[in-house]
Order: C-alpha cells, then structure tokens, then sequence
C-alpha cells in the first residue's frame, strides 16, 4: 500500500526530528541545438544522474534540517554530487516545487526545478567527474532525450522505460508539462504507458 | 523474428558493400574503490553511454568499410563520441570480442572489450563533455553498477531493468562473466531475469 503523499512545506518543515528530509533539483537549460541536421528540435536540457542503485533520479540528498534552510543544504549536497560547477547558481526558496511525505520510512523528499543557462548546465557535466561522490553515489550524469523520434519510441518514450527511483519518472514528466515544455497530452499519454508499465512489471516482482 | 545471428569475423569482412559495418567498445578498468565506507566493493568500472534515443549503449559507431580497418574506424568513432579522452589508448584487433549480422537491416554489428587503467578511464569521463556529439547522439557517460546491494536488486539487477539498445544488455554480462568478473552463477540468473522482463514487456508492445 502507497505510504507517500503530498504534503505542503509549511506541514513538512513542522514534522518532528524523527523525519528525515531529503532535497533533490531538475536542472535544466533552454537548448536551442538540433539533431540529424535539424530535423530534431532539442529545445531544453534536462539533467538526471545514474544512482548507485542502478536507477535515475535527480540530484540531491539528505539535508540536515538544522541547516539555515533546506536550500542551503540541498545546495551542499548538490556541490558533493555535481561538483563545482554548481557554483554559478544557487538553488534558492523560488525554485520549490512540491514536497512528498512517506509514513512508513520517515523521510519527506522536497523537490525543486531550477532554470539555469545552457552554459551552467554545460559547466555543471564538465565538472561533475571531479565531484567527490562521483563513480560512488553518481555514475553518470545524462540528459533527458525530450523529442520523440520518427519510430515512434525513441526518445522521451524510450527514456520513460528506464529505471528510476521513487517518483522522479512522474515528477520530470509533470515538471515538462509545468513548464510548457511537453504539452499536456503528450505528457497525459506518457503517464499512460508508465501505469500500464509498472503494472506489468509489478507481475514478475520488478 | 530474430533476423539477427553471430557471424565470424572473417565472413562479416567478407560481405557485400550492401552491408554497413557498425563497431563498439566496453571500456572497463580495475577499481580498487569501494562504497559505503568499505561494505560494498566496486571492483571494476565499466562504460556505457545514454544515446539519443533514450537507450543505453555502448560507443561506437557505424565505420566506413573502406577504412584501412574496422579498429582504425573505431577510433575516430569514439573521438566524435566520447572526446580527446580516448587518445591516451587505441582499440586494437586483439580486443575484438564478437560480431553480429542483421539481414533485415544488413548491419552487422562488431564488439570489442578494452580494458583501461581506471585513470585512463576518468580521462575518457572528463572529456566527455567537450565531445563533438555530446549532448547530441551521446547524452551521458554511465558507470555500470557491478554490486548487488543488501535489499538483492539495487545496484546490477535494477541497471539492468533500464532500456538498452540491441543485444548490449546480453553482451554486458557475457563480457563480464568472461572477464571473470561475474561469477557464472551469478550472470545466468541475472540472464534469466532479462529474458522475463522483455518477454513481459513484449506484452504491452514496448
């Protein structure tokens, strides 16, 4: 049975010290770049890192809630996952999104969205294989593919049948479509296959 | 059907200009480092990229025939693709591992396995980012996860639910177990799961 739920940030701040909070950032970059000679249109990157576990997911970590503030944590979290190249921003309070409370592990995930340049973004994926958790807890960084090829599949559908963690599959298609950049039934069919996904793969015990 | 079978090298260099050769590189290297101060070991690092279209692979790339050889094709190939990095070693014919032959296609694909120093390996990583087909037909450099964590998915089994292009799953743990670096056991039951999961997911049609 689902444990998780939406929670507002002024109810998760107020959670007593046996929760635990966790801060992860979408980093993302308009892109005005083509592929195959133009006849695909980038128009953003977006970044995901390769988890220790073998799953996507955004970057991020436990932030110790006696931090100044949450940002102030994810911040230091972001410069021990991504390295240096997070110096030229800060992820600050305006770049909040949502936040996600689990009963049953104690941990409530808050979940930003952050607007940098494409030259940030570039500067974030130089740096990252000097960050202090790479090859540990990152394996890679990538960008989400967010066209969809002539077949059909490859691309954004493609990308959906990976592996992620929790539910940052949901979240990076519900920020797309916030931000205007997937439209709203492109997304609402991408959901689509990722229920009817997880409900066949929750068949063979995946 | 499967329009795909294992070809010799010999007979593949001995088709027809109708045939396109396309050649790819695991590259791995010894990891002495371990994870979570010390219970998980990584033993070796091993490359593999996001391509365009959303799936994991292996670089490399389709090589003009006419080139002096399929390794000498390879090369340059992983110049475009993974950046200066790769000039501090060559893939040469004796890393050669496997060749495949499609007949609807008439591609047949050409596997190789180079194994690096892990510093060799970091300088592939570090490049990346400045490759010319960065961000474009490659969208990341992922390590692959070689442990299994306590929960008995986390880590290799969960990597290997993400989506790969072709036969590159298969050809990982082929490599690996050949390598020595998984053990038989443990690479058939990995195997198993693998023929499940698409036999599931050809359900749904993806």
């Amino acid at each position: 049975m689902a444990t998780t739920s939406k929670i507002e940030l002024e109810d998760a701040l107020a959670l007593g010290p046996s929760w635990r909070h966790l801060c992860y950032a979408m980093l993302y970059a308009p892109n005005p770049g083509t592929l195959f000679g133009g006849r695909v249109l980038l128009s953003y990157s977006v970044l995901m890192s390769m988890r220790f576990d073998g799953r996507l997911g955004f970057p991020g970590g436990f932030v110790d809630d006696r931090s100044p503030s949450l940002e102030e944590g994810l911040n230091k979290e972001l410069l021990k996952k991504l390295g240096e190249g997070v110096s030229t921003f800060n992820v600050l309070s305006t770049d909040y999104r949502s936040s996600l409370a689990d009963s049953k592990s104690k941990v409530v995930a808050h979940f930003y969205v952050k607007c940098l340049t494409l030259e940030q973004l570039q500067t974030v994926e130089a740096s990252a294989p000097r960050a202090k958790d790479y090859g540990l807890e990152v394996l890679g960084l990538v960008r989400v593919p967010l066209y969809t090829l002539r077949d059909g599949r490859g691309g954004l559908p493609a990308f959906l049948e990976n592996s992620f963690i929790g539910v940052a599959r949901e979240q990076l298609l519900d920020a797309l479509q916030d931000l205007g950049i997937l439209a709203p039934e492109t997304a609402s069919d991408l959901k689509g296959r990722i229920v009817q996904l997880k409900q066949t793969l929750r068949l063979i015990g995946t």
